[in-house]
């Protein structure tokens, strides 16, 4: 027996002693749906309603979301998140068109390529340590603007907060939106996350607004799936202009409910006395009691403190999959051994507790072993 | 106050008097989750479980469908019945090929263009008056075959039952797969009611082979919604070659539900005891009894017996606002007064009576105006 | 030796000893290009020229359409006929929208799905005897308008003349871009044979804006190859709006020359002294003399007078494959033994002289054998 | 009048003193047709021949290039060269698949999204200096192979030469279609420029042969345009397996010339005695001069010295303009004052050293006012 084997039996011996989080840190889609949500269904599972969106359930989702973001935006309920994206920029782009986005989004790496099948146009990635587009890149494009050759930039999308955890101020994100309007591009805010971003940006309408509606974003995917619902995301249309032609579009990428009031029922029951931005506010919270309980411990460290739900610690290569073995999270840059914590809706602060001091435990097992 | 007026008025007064069916006869899509499926959504809602499909929810449905249809075969779960349509067919549709399908087929119809936005590819419709396909009509592709001019006919897709409640024999689907094989082409089943179709043809799983794994099918779109789910179906890889793309492919088309266990668990419910076949014969059985009850009443008449869980009766046209304003059902061709009745998995045998009486009394009243 | 192999052996003999015409009855893109296209081409064939559309030849052609169809339109050079027309429909045609075509048109049965390819859209088509649709068809569409599962009536693309030689008049043109307009859509016209319906509508500049800047038509593809060219074909704005994103789009449907003085020098020298309608009355003449040649033979009949410069006669079965092989010409509709006889800008009165006398002679064997 | 004004002018006058070359070096599409090829195109044009390529010249032109590449390859025609690409990335990429090609690529870079808008699918960049990827930048990727999130690597497309002038040696294509076939992908070749390369890798057809078809290139774009026709470029499959539904795709992306024995003709004079390889030579040749006659000049600076027909010169600044207005070229990098040099196959001696005489005289003008 190496040393190194003996080291990572210790370690797996060290963990099992430990009581072990009910919950995983591996994303906020491996949770379930809120016990609300879940009495909203088998309420709504009375009888029969029409389909396809002709039922009161998605008549008083969509009242709701006039109320959250003003009486002439629009909402559509669809199935899920990459279908929101794809539903929301094929509904703004032109043809001849790119859609221009960081090297770091969704829709570019974990989709599949599924926007450039249904938009048959090119994603056009800018590079970005987390995420965050600035208002220069953007400008830097202007030298392809009226050049045949090149893919003309038509929408910007950025995301909020990134798929790093990041978050845009409300002024960079008013600033990309003046950028971008200015050059005739429009703007999608994938908001897959959107609940996060709003508790940490102040947990208010208001402050949803300030970054979505207040400066200029036109369309938004607002996430509903990992902010406690089983299933169900909606495209809100902040700019009704480009909402003409969106309920086709929604057929057109599959994403039409048949029995639409599940969807909806869900959503009226997360949008009732700011639910989403309660339990967003229990997973942001989680994951920075989980950064304050690591942050200090020798062999550890963060490129930043987590501002929504997830953080990406650096720890020692051994330690991952005993680590992750006893309690689910997913690598993220094996280059440097970095991997993500990421907290949700229904993550305690028991379930920190259990996996701080396992993470403690086990790098005293390494440190020991040195 | 004209004649027609008048007997239009008293229509309402006639039917108000009479009790209304508790669920409509709109669609199979009206109804709700069977008990069952919502037990199982809340059993399934405990703690954390990892998200696309790694959950043994889901190894638990891919198990079951294997059992229906053999070891080989795969099965992925998917959101909605568009969706698993143009899933397939991109999965089974080779450069240059064309779709055909008959001139009453849902993903021609009903799809808003889905099919040809994922695919890039035409639609070929062939003239039918029920839906069903005639090998005769496949052979006379074969004119357009190596036509550089042409699409090449590459994928058959059918409908069992057909959109207008029409059922293919297994012996007319084996012998329309072996033309479509002749012709180097794949075929594809729209089975979003494969449920009834199986109730009709013997109610066995037998039954289900018969038309689908015994004859030649390679994938077929199996219906889960409007067999008691609440949301969800799957394709199902008869021929496992062309499952080889699947799984990129059904992202690509937005049909990756996050959150899987509770799609696998409703399916999980619907597969137990053959409940999804108990389900299709009560909606089949309740559209023959609505059929056997009105086929007789002066002033009604219907092209065909029903098969399935809808009938096409043609009524008087000063009859179907009053009626449907009444208990709720679509129209379908206006031009010869032909309208809609879909029975469901919930519709009661008091429901069909009482609807059967409406129709009887307001038939009654249009009688005795003349 | 059979009754008909000796039948067939004499009409071979019979026809073998009559002079062949030098052209075929083919296609007009059999032909090859006119003297003075070819002069152009070795003119402009001098030194170094920028690529792309920035040189000399090009803007000298630009000027030309201008002065043909009013100094607002636009007109960019494309390599070829399916090009052109995917090309117009792509900056015509918005997301959840389809194209609505004759089921004879070229788009729909001649391009291997090229549009649907392109456009990620379906091509709805109306059916018609002779290509021409009617505005009530257009009118019928209006009950698929605002049904989130049909794909929206967006584009009307016509076809002048006809697939099958049929011609629109002015006021045909007029009632359908007025329908069109009305119902929110645009309209194309596909125009490869632009210059035999300009001859036989007058024959003059003003016939040519009479059916389609005059009516409304947005953009047309004005047809270079089978005019007079070697290749090459024109996309007009007419409503410059939609040129907007021509460009761009041209390179992305693989419609951009590099060299593009070539198209342009070709299409200046068509376009100088209205060559190009010249050349279509030569082969609208030839096609009328052939009709009038052949009509009153025994065993041949016409379903119409031709209009343009193709006919399509119906003659004994037996006679086409021996015909055909002395001067080729292609089948149509085989079910009557119908073909189709097609003059080009370079057919002669000798040609056709022929042509006949190895038909009359032909129909006379045939007659004898009886 | 500044000191810079002062210098321009200066640098005007000095240049309109020279003798300007007859040819500029903007870009080896900036050329015209050789007269070999004219004199084939008016040879050809002789009556009429059968369209889309029943006719004696395409028949030629194929055999030809079966004695170029084996009896077994397969040749289409088309018309230009994005086509050409497109057309060879539709036959071989697979549903749920990317194409992967470098940063610098014409596909990626320079046709305006065309690729993702006919395939629907993803092209990923992979970064390099001088357009050539390496075999370890292949096997990277291997980490996205099998997971659903990512779409997978389908198609290998590299550029011989680059876009940067650069050559892949026959070890590294070798080693690159080795790693590719390993992770079976399939491997297309970029050959607009495919005659520099074969003059400049020793000029035979066993030179050719020894970095495609030797190899393990499946599928290559051969390049007409810039090596001396008119229009006209080549789809060559050296494995005929994905040549099978190549006739359809060529329509389908709009590249199917119906006058095609013109295309044909042209690439006849050009394949006959090697005319291509030798017109390649001399472009190739002149670059190496104009390299030569400039290298040691002050105030000038090359990153590498030219392979084929380019060089990428660094030179200051306030050269760029009065001496492209003087003889055209383009810029390349203005970030570090980079242009292109761009020779063609009618590119003299006389040419290169009237621009190099040009040159000198700016420099020295320059140098003289600092």
């Amino acid at each position: 027996m190496t040393h190194s084997t003996h080291s990572i039996k210790a370690l797996v011996e060290t963990l099992q002693a430990m009581p072990a989080p009910e919950r995983t840190f591996a994303s906020d889609n491996s949770a379930g749906a809120h016990p609300a949500v879940m009495a909203a269904l088998a309420q709504a599972n009375q009888n029969h309603a029409l389909a396809y969106g002709s039922d009161p359930w998605t008549a008083q989702t969509q009242a709701h979301f006039k109320s959250l973001f003003g009486e002439h935006t629009e909402s559509l309920l669809v199935f899920g998140g990459s279908g929101a994206n794809v539903m929301a920029l094929a509904t703004l782009l032109q043809a001849g068109e790119c859609v221009v986005c960081s090297d770091k989004a969704h829709i570019a790496l974990d989709e599949t390529g599924a926007p450039e099948r249904a938009l048959g146009a090119k994603l056009l990635m800018l590079p970005t340590c987390d995420g965050k587009i600035k208002p220069e890149q953007l400008e830097a494009l202007k030298s392809m603007v009226g050049v045949q050759h090149s893919a003309q930039p038509g929408v910007l999308s950025i995301t909020q907060p990134t798929e790093l955890g990041a978050l845009y101020s409300v002024e960079e994100i008013a600033a990309l939106c003046d950028t971008a309007h200015a050059m005739d591009m429009r703007v999608h805010l994938d908001g897959a996350r959107i609940a996060n971003a709003t508790a940490a940006l102040g947990g208010t309408i208001n402050a949803l607004r300030a970054f979505t509606s207040d400066v200029g974003v036109d369309v938004l995917s607002f996430g509903g799936t990992k902010a406690g619902l089983m299933f169900g995301e909606a495209v809100i249309y902040l700019n009704p202009i480009y909402a003409r032609r969106a309920k086709y579009v929604r057929k057109q990428v599959n994403q039409l409910p048949s029995k639409m009031r599940f969807v909806a029922a869900q959503f009226n029951a997360l949008l009732t006395d700011n639910l989403w931005i309660q339990l967003a506010q229990q997973a942001n919270a989680m994951s920075r009691r989980l950064y304050d309980a690591t942050v200090s411990l020798k062999g550890i460290s963060f490129d930043a403190v987590p501002q929504v739900n997830s953080s990406f610690p650096i720890i020692p290569a051994q330690l991952i999959t005993p680590l992750s073995d006893w309690c689910m999270f997913w690598d993220w840059d094996m280059s440097r051994s970095q991997v993500r914590w990421m907290t949700a809706w229904d993550t305690t602060e028991v379930d920190v507790d259990h996996f701080a001091a396992g993470v403690e435990a086990a790098l005293s097992v390494i440190h020991s072993n040195i």
